[in-house]
């Protein structure tokens, strides 16, 4: 099935405990597309500045990425700069460009109006709603979205998840939104605010799936190969949706193993910077990572 | 296979967000030996004071647990008190008398010697040692430690660790101990001194089992009914090595079997207070809980 993405492209300078990277190739829309593109092919929305590269086109178009709706505006591309502490775990902003991403008005593209998979990347609750808008007949729609939209475009975030099937959160905004300490509570009262189900993440401690038939936990891939973490939800992410998208249905069953390979996926891109590791590996890497997380998981 | 376990028995007054409870049936060697006995017989050793009520001896020798090994010292026993943030990660210590536990010399009686499995509930790395000393020729010895003594007596914690075949730590205890703060990676350096397996509990969660053939990541119980989390940690070790007190050998498999079973029993126990809620359930109810568990995994 046709699975489009609409996010952020950008250059990021990141430093972790592992080393540092400066102007390389990020964002969720590129997480998430060339993350899913194991599984499918993708159609990404976003906007990039004249700067962007063909190189970096190239590599995206080279993995079955369509980028039709990849406008290139007048400007320079979206930068982030932060930095990662030695737990791995606490992230600090350095410096936000917005650049031409701060002008973003999605406009899908014809050709992806009749996308059945729509992923909403991380952005302001109005924009994920104007795409909503621009689709015609979604089978399934995710939102991601992060603190500052709970913050200050509460209601707006509220009406997102009125119209969404599935809402991708981590810990720390499942808590913001409920007001519940408990992830499972928390969870539960997301998804009596509207989406049909919630994933809940939590980093190196891995997913809560909550549907209206009860709450499945599921560990990360243990590993101490972590890089850079930059990336780890959306590429999670796109390992779900890429793996919903070869799916007739998307049950209970079928969204457990859609969070697996999301959780594989990440496993493998927080083990270098930028695309680097998923631009090593092949869906096979993937699957044989997956049988050992299953015979881990055999108790 | 017959199995002792050495510890604290105490009278506990807990705070939790849920409510509070004053001069309850706790202790380390209670929880564990109350949540082995759902598989195994169990030998106690430990010392309670003159104040000890006979419904409490009672109450546990109706579980197949020999007290021959609990001394009754003039005195009080000790009694603990403490209480619970929101998160109810967080544990403040509101005071300790140790009481008679303080002189404790544990005497492992004659009749417990030959004993197959020993779990070594936290307590100074001196008093563990000596346990060992008196146990003839042990088939599994695992023991816990806590940070105090990681600080206070390290060399000793180290002497221990060379000593037994398996460690359980909680996160903050693993990193305490080898300054890693990726626990995958701390695990592994655990194993570099000295025992054949460590399990790092992670309390909501879930835990690490490492081993010399990999590292194995299983996520706690989901559940949002958590009353009390006190003797979490004890429970999930009875109930791990009851179970293993039922096998033939410890491989990696059976292993974390093990932690699943500890896992499930920990999940019951966190319900109520004290043993209250694992005197409500059997064998059966664990089952069923681990049977939701194993499907859950399955992906």
């Amino acid at each position: 099935m046709s699975l489009v993405v609409v996010g952020s492209i950008a250059f990021d300078s990141v430093e972790t405990p592992s080393g540092r990277a400066d102007d390389i190739l990020g964002g969720s829309a590129t997480y998430f597309a060339y993350a899913a593109s194991f599984f499918t092919a993708v159609r990404l929305v976003g906007v990039v500045g004249t700067d962007f590269p063909p190189a970096y086109r190239d590599l995206l178009e080279s993995r079955d990425i369509d980028l039709a709706g990849l406008e290139v505006a007048e400007g320079r591309t979206f930068r982030w700069s932060g930095a990662y502490a030695d737990d791995m775990n606490t992230r600090t902003t350095r410096s936000v460009d917005l650049n031409v991403f701060g002008e973003f008005d999605p406009k899908v593209p014809e050709a992806f109006r009749d996308s059945e998979l729509v992923f909403l990347a991380n952005g302001s609750p109005q924009v994920q709603l104007r795409v909503l808008d621009q689709i015609t007949r979604p089978r399934l729609t995710v939102a991601d979205t992060m603190n500052l939209w709970i913050e200050t475009t509460r209601d707006q975030t509220l009406e997102l998840m009125r119209r969404v099937d599935g809402m991708v959160l981590n810990d720390e905004e499942a808590v913001m939104l409920t007001g519940r300490r408990n992830l499972v509570a928390a969870g539960r009262r997301v998804l009596a605010m509207g989406p049909k189900f919630v994933v809940v993440k939590k980093g190196e401690h891995g997913s809560f799936l909550v549907t209206p038939t009860g709450v499945a936990a599921l560990p990360a891939y243990p590993t101490d190969r972590v890089v850079d973490p930059t990336g780890a939800g959306d590429s999670f992410a796109g390992g779900m949706m890429g793996y919903l998208a070869t799916q007739p249905v998307f049950d209970e069953p079928r969204l457990r193993k859609a969070i697996a390979y999301g959780t594989m996926v990440a496993s493998f891109n927080v083990e270098d910077f930028s695309l680097n590791r998923l631009q090593e590996i092949t869906r096979e890497d993937i699957d044989r990572r997956l049988a050992e997380y299953t015979a881990m998981l055999a108790v």
